[in-house]
């Protein structure tokens, strides 16, 4: 991060495209006579130098500093705010990082807690002059930076997505100890994913009605698009929700069918043996005076006795559907 | 899907009906005299074209383009949108197309994702002079296309209504393994329309509230309709996700139920002859003085107690009500 | 039903009354010179008769055909119509009719899918002079008539609480297998009330409010105690979904409970015997050189080890409070 | 209640106090001469005569003829009116009886369904000239009987908390069979509790933005006192619902907790013995060839084998962590 | 407490800052000529003289001298009052103070329960000129304090993470008897928290609204930050119901693993053992006639039979997947 100067300008009008990396903020804000003024900052730490330079409320530079902060707009006289979250899978699981946008007349900056590639696509648009950012200003910018934070969550939850679908092949097919496990962490996940989307929500109906003097009338049926966007993940991570607790169950239910399998098992065979066991012990004992243990056809008439309880009961079982 | 034209157009005035098949949107758009225009394109392929011969938002274009898309309502100046899901029964479960519906002036235009049939009703309707098509103008042809998309839901409800029907009759009678993972299904099935269903509230909400300007008097109270019908399948649908929770516990407690008979016959058997299998054991032991063996009436005498055993036994199981 | 005229006409003002039975809604129209005049159709197909003579919106016709139709309440310029529903308890479970109210200007229409009594009580007041009838006007008429419906649902509520009590009383005394299916069919029905109360509520409300023009000073109050009887059916229905919750859990636990007692005794029983026969079963043993068999108080010694076994295990047992 | 007078009146300025036990209400309402007249009346059977004596709405008559009655505010131009329930704690659980309070002007009527006690310490408070009861109007008063009224719900429901904490600490101990039945109780009660507060809430929401032109400016702030100690009252009602189904699981979990011990026992005592009997039924088996049966050691062999056995299988239970 | 004098005045202009410790209200409230004059009271004995030095609602008096007190913000013509909670973690579990503040003019009043040290870090900013308190006004105070307050919840909130994360590891690894117990007392402690938080996002909404004449146009940013502080805290609490509710089910799900394991073993060995014993009992017994027994090879070839049985079941149970 040392050597990647974290200051980047892109600076665009209908005809002209510049882009910079530049180390200070002060010379970025310099740069006049473009349509747009786009300036990306990969670290928190200049934030209260941006502060300073631009004269912006010491709230927002609290939102940044405090450990973490909820995803929200915020609506001055002549500049608004926006943060969010951008969100990482890590091998610890989800992580997220906040990104902070502020929009004043024709200048975006974007403030990344760490570098990221999110905004890529975007600058590689306005630089190959791709879609309309060269023929719109600065809120179409805002807006479309907006929505690719926004469909940057779509492939995470489309992977909660399919490890549920996995899961449930599993659940299904053997059963294992680790699914609940993993389950419960998916559900960690979407909740994690929900805290994060919900505040969207209010943050761009906000955005709508408190922000709207800032938006030309073209990009306005954008931003609606944008909430509507949000909308449709929120109610996906509903949806997941209500599956991951259905998986649950459905987990418990193939684990209570094993275990019946195996009670049901044990009961045919225990109560076909148990009564047979009894009669070899009665004819075991040692009494002198058990007339039957010198009688000549005793053994085959017992074998046979035995063999009517066995089979009556394996006809008893198959008649409740036991076996 | 090549050879059909894709594009088709029924136009119709109180006295005159007209309707071709074209393969281009233009010219469609050059068909004038008439009080009501209704272009129908089965492919989304033509939505640009669409776009730049109507001049309409670009937020339109994406709201296709982009993988899902919610339902939802837009208003604009002079037209106003309407993208909607129709919902198919396949092989693999339920599947959503999506539909869009423009209203500008006399023109209505509906895109389908796939060709579909859902609006051949109306077709005939417009086409034999039947209902009230003629009489009024391109507001009430929308509201009619919306009512079929909507109506169209239906008798997938049912259909999933009668599926827990029956899966409650097979759970009360057999209730075999493959119940929960079809109730599994359904939850699903039901959270799929449910989220089809939701959003058209708001939507229809907003086309009164927002499109009213578009709406005649006489139209608006099948507006209000047209709410009313999707509360009434969204409450429906909530219905039936509480019985499908209902039938899951249903499913459960026969399984239990089935566990208590089972372990129930393996303790009434094993608590009679354990005791019983211990006696013989006891006069089966090999101890030079044991008395009781050489008694004229041992042998009887321990018959009968092992038979009282057993009928005291039976009698304390039944007092309790186990068996 | 072909005998009995469909459609009965009750006319009064402060000092006349007449009613009449007739086959023709025109004609019931005719009826002039009395404050409030009150025409009730006993069956649906006279309804597109009745809009003709009446001129009343399509929509409503719609309401009646459709095949369900949700409770509502629809303004018009100079007319309102109500749709409700009337529940009967028949051998198959609750079943629901449309019952449609029409107010305009000093005429009541009531149009009941099926000929009921649900309105006999307001008719008999009004012959007999009681009540305020003669002294108000039809808004008050319309909402006597409404009240009548509503307070119709509480016998069908009560009866549903008594149900719920006596499963309970059930549960505690014996639960036997029919429970569970008898407490499944209660939430169905009490499902099924709430889905026909529930829109009543929204209903209602615009009626206070959309409607205020049709309801004299003295009538509004009367209103809002409709509103609050909802509300209170409501919440009563509310409370009765949880308790069917809770007597589900209670069934549970009462189902478990018997199958621990059962494994209990099975425990006891069978951890005391096994370790027994099983000593039995060393002295049973064919060996030559077993030195105790041939002892002279063995089997004495032996007895008593036993003995002392299961005493020391039904100690213990009892300690852990198994017995 | 023959004997008792059932109306009281109290009548109150700055400097002067009456107290009257009446039996007609018209009496009473003939008291002039003070800042604050306040009638109570302890039986519903005078309420048709105050409606005539005072000129109030019908509406307010049927509040208290219909068998039930929800909280509520209504609010008429020159007077207003609040119901609620005063709850008792009975034998058979806790009932409710209504009170009707009726503001209008320097007048304040109260009506009980029962005669009770819970504005006793008003009584007192004015008789005594304590608080502000004096310096303040009607409105004042009205308040104060209203804050009793929601101040005597506090008591019950501490008593439903200390009920459930008596039966966390008995689960924790023993676990009887009555526990569930009880917390069944318990959720009823704060069932009930609930559909007695809640409404309050929308009728002092109410009562604070209708009936603003009843109180003096400097009643107002009680008023959004007697809202906020409503919210108090729900907050803590709900916390007991959640904490009424923790218990339930936490009740579930001691009782499988207990049947899982005593499957523990029986299958470790079963798994020892069932192989080590299986042993020695072997060498009591009678064949005549079994060379082992006369081998000087076999006994002693075969008793360290079982010995051997048992042991490890000890060991093996030992270190699944079973016993 | 007796020592210490109760009352801490902190007065403060932009270049001047004073602090004494006071016994008396009226002494405190004579400090003029500083900008900010902050009161802070430590004991709720004194609020009574400070209602009367003041002239403030005795509305704020029966907030602090009623057993409990909801969070809320009174707003009056002059001043306005916010009634607060401090959490304290103590061996019993969670406690709860009341913090008043009241904001007139410049002067703002606190009022603890119990003395606390949550402000004292203010307190040392103020002293020695840090942030923004110097240059701003009251208003601000009232912000930092009211910020202190909900930031003190954050570490209760995240000791409740870590109890729970601590659980889930104790849960996998061994799952005893105390984890269910100890979920409960978190389950506890989050409501206990949500209760305490949950009307902080009335109150902060309403201080916003009624009281924006308080605020200068520059705090007002600060009030919607805490706003979003306060969404923040109770969406975590709402995550951690949800895990709280997840861990009991993995809890259960362990435990009933567990049991399963236990049968499996016991189903394991009887089934296999049951059938051999029988067979050592058909030999054993006494008949006179037993051909079988007198052959040369019998024996080893019941050992023969009896291993196959023994070999055959164990390759079904593996095949079941139950070994």
């Amino acid at each position: 991060m040392e050597e990647k100067p974290p200051v980047t300008v892109i600076a665009y009008s209908r005809d002209k495209f510049t882009s910079r990396k530049l180390s200070d903020v002060r010379e970025a804000l310099s740069i006049k006579g473009y349509d747009v003024v786009w300036i990306n900052i990969d670290t928190v730490s200049l934030i209260r130098e941006l502060k300073e330079a631009l004269g912006i409320h010491e709230v927002l530079v609290r939102d940044f500093k405090r450990g973490s902060g909820r995803p929200g707009v915020r609506v001055f006289p002549d500049y608004l705010f926006v943060l969010l979250h951008q969100i990482y899978e890590t091998e610890g699981g989800l992580k997220r990082e906040r990104i902070g946008l502020l929009l004043r007349g024709n200048l975006v900056v974007t403030v990344q807690e760490i570098p990221g590639d999110v905004f890529d696509p975007i600058r590689e648009s306005i630089r190959e002059g791709e879609g309309l950012f060269r023929e719109r200003g600065a809120d179409y910018l805002l807006f479309a930076l907006l929505e690719a934070i926004v469909q940057n969550y779509v492939p995470i939850i489309e992977r909660i997505s399919s490890k549920m679908e996995e899961l449930e092949a599993r659940i299904l097919g053997r059963g294992d100890k680790t699914v609940l496990h993993r389950i419960h962490g998916i559900r960690r996940e979407i909740l994690f994913m929900r805290r994060t989307v919900f505040p969207l929500l209010e943050a761009f109906r906000k955005l709508q009605l408190e922000g709207e003097k800032f938006f030309a009338e073209d990009t306005k049926p954008c931003m609606e698009e944008l909430h509507d966007h949000v909308m449709e993940v929120l109610e996906i991570l509903e949806g997941q929700r209500e599956l991951a607790n259905s998986l649950v169950e459905l987990y418990y239910s193939t684990i209570s069918m094993k275990t019946n399998d195996i009670i049901r098992i044990l009961t045919v065979v225990s109560t076909i043996f148990i009564p047979l066991t009894f009669i070899t012990g009665l004819y075991g004992m040692n009494f002198r005076y058990m007339p039957e243990l010198y009688w000549r056809y005793s053994y085959p008439a017992v074998l046979l006795l035995m063999l009517g309880i066995a089979v009556g009961m394996l006809a008893y079982f198959r008649r409740k559907g036991w076996i």
